[in-house]
């Protein structure tokens, strides 16, 4: 088996070939003075073949490369299987308003057209979406390696989802966190403005308040429910995502929210952060 | 007939649509605030459909951003034609070392996938690459509409290619132009050193020499011609490239090279050169 990094792979594929005992090739990744992305798949490469490319942004430039070296693999004989620790694009999963591209169809008809057979990632915004995807889908979980690196670091945790979408995300983590857990109600104005209306669940004042969700994105999310926690008589908040994305000025608005430890995996780079290397999790998808 | 024009069509939808007398839809394209493009197409859009998106930098969000609406359009049961003026990734259209990705391949089969059935540009790298396209294939050539704007504007030319692969453009320019032509003949050193040997052709002393070229990208190939061209005793010398594409320090390095002026066409946008409107040319191969 060969395993393959991508410029996107945030490393992940030297822990992912070391734990199956695969030969890591090199890619030559460069770009030409225009920009357009250069990529060279070593002569020996072939059989089984894993690439690891993750999807954060620039998204497109990441995908297309991802594209780039199953394509090139196809034309040589081979479908992979790609390991895409965070699936970008996968929000967009149905058309809200009527017209509206559905932006993961997308990408999963171009990941399988370009010889994709297998699909591995973590956390998929919605794991139905990925129905759609032609050839076999392996999904990790990292919410067990992520409520271990929370329970290492918090005292007397309660777990708070930010929403009811998050409800099943949390109530994993507080099984293994062996703790109590909520989510919170919002509502949205006419004019889109998101408020909190309640919690369904019970009281957690003078308790450290872990916020879980599985992509933080600009931290608004997150902002709104630390503070409603506070409010709420908690001792501290804290924030675990499975994908720390961090779109424009989510540091500091998790800084100004007094979020006081930021969680994550690696599936996705982040500095600052208590990270968790996923790689076993995906590794054991692949053998 | 419904005409649609993405973030990336240099607004040529607005000729293209008038000239054929067909329906300007107003795609709806915005962006999340991790950098996602998310787009709309209007809900009575439908039978004969053009998209027209050129993949100018950044080159894989533009490319995806045509993908996801011809895609979404492919969900809605239409097969549509996409003018992409300027065709980006054109240039790897072979593994020049074993290994390579030829992303040309890529760019194409994803667009048969996302439900193109027809492929309509401008002056392709090499037009003979398109053949791997499985649809329809229809090439404009700028050349005339590009000779007819130097005609107005230079008075005594010579049409110079930069290299030997443009000595097709250059023949077919000089003829409208009713002038001569040559091209420089290079030679590269073992460290990839460009260096000109000399011209095929007569003399240009004394007369407005005009470089010809498909792409103009870093500029770095027109410098060198511009400088042989003064060193042989040209008395001006301007350039004309179809795509400018004008990469990293390019405006910089043709006015470092005392080029008079420059020529180009729409497919990309740029600013301070003389531009001609290639819409004609395009809507000709949509009727």
């Amino acid at each position: 088996m060969f395993v393959l990094g991508g410029s996107a792979s945030n490393g992940l594929d030297i822990p992912i070939s070391e734990l199956l005992g695969a030969t890591r090739a090199q890619l030559v990744t460069t770009s030409f003075p225009d920009g357009e992305i250069k990529v060279r798949v070593p002569e020996e490469v072939g059989g089984d073949i894993v690439v690891v490319q993750s999807t954060y942004q620039p998204q497109e430039r990441h995908l297309f490369e991802l594209l780039l070296i199953s394509d090139h693999l196809r034309h040589r004989g081979y479908e992979v299987t790609a390991v895409v620790p965070y699936l970008g694009y996968a929000r967009q999963d149905k058309s809200f308003i009527p017209g509206e591209a559905v932006s993961i169809h997308t990408v999963l008809n171009m990941m399988r057209c370009a010889g994709i057979k297998k699909l591995v990632t973590v956390n998929p915004h919605k794991e139905d979406s990925l129905r759609h995807f032609q050839g076999e889908v392996a999904i990790v979980n990292a919410v067990a390696a992520l409520a271990n690196k929370v329970k290492d670091m918090v005292r007397d945790p309660f777990v708070l989802a930010p929403d009811a979408g998050g409800l099943e995300l949390a109530r994993k983590a507080a099984e293994l966190l062996g703790c109590e857990y909520a989510n919170i109600d919002k509502k949205r104005d006419s004019e889109g403005k998101v408020s909190i209306v309640g919690t369904h669940g019970s009281g957690f004042g003078g308790k450290d308040v872990v916020i879980f969700d599985d992509i933080i994105s600009t931290g608004g999310t997150i902002e709104l429910a630390a503070r409603f926690a506070y409010g709420m008589g908690a001792r501290s908040v804290c924030a675990a995502g499975v994908h720390l994305v961090m779109a424009g000025g989510a540091k500091e608005r998790l800084k100004n929210a007094n979020i006081t430890t930021l969680f994550g995996t690696n599936t996705v780079p982040c500095s600052d952060a208590q990270i968790v290397d996923i790689s076993p999790e995906i590794a054991a998808c692949l053998r």
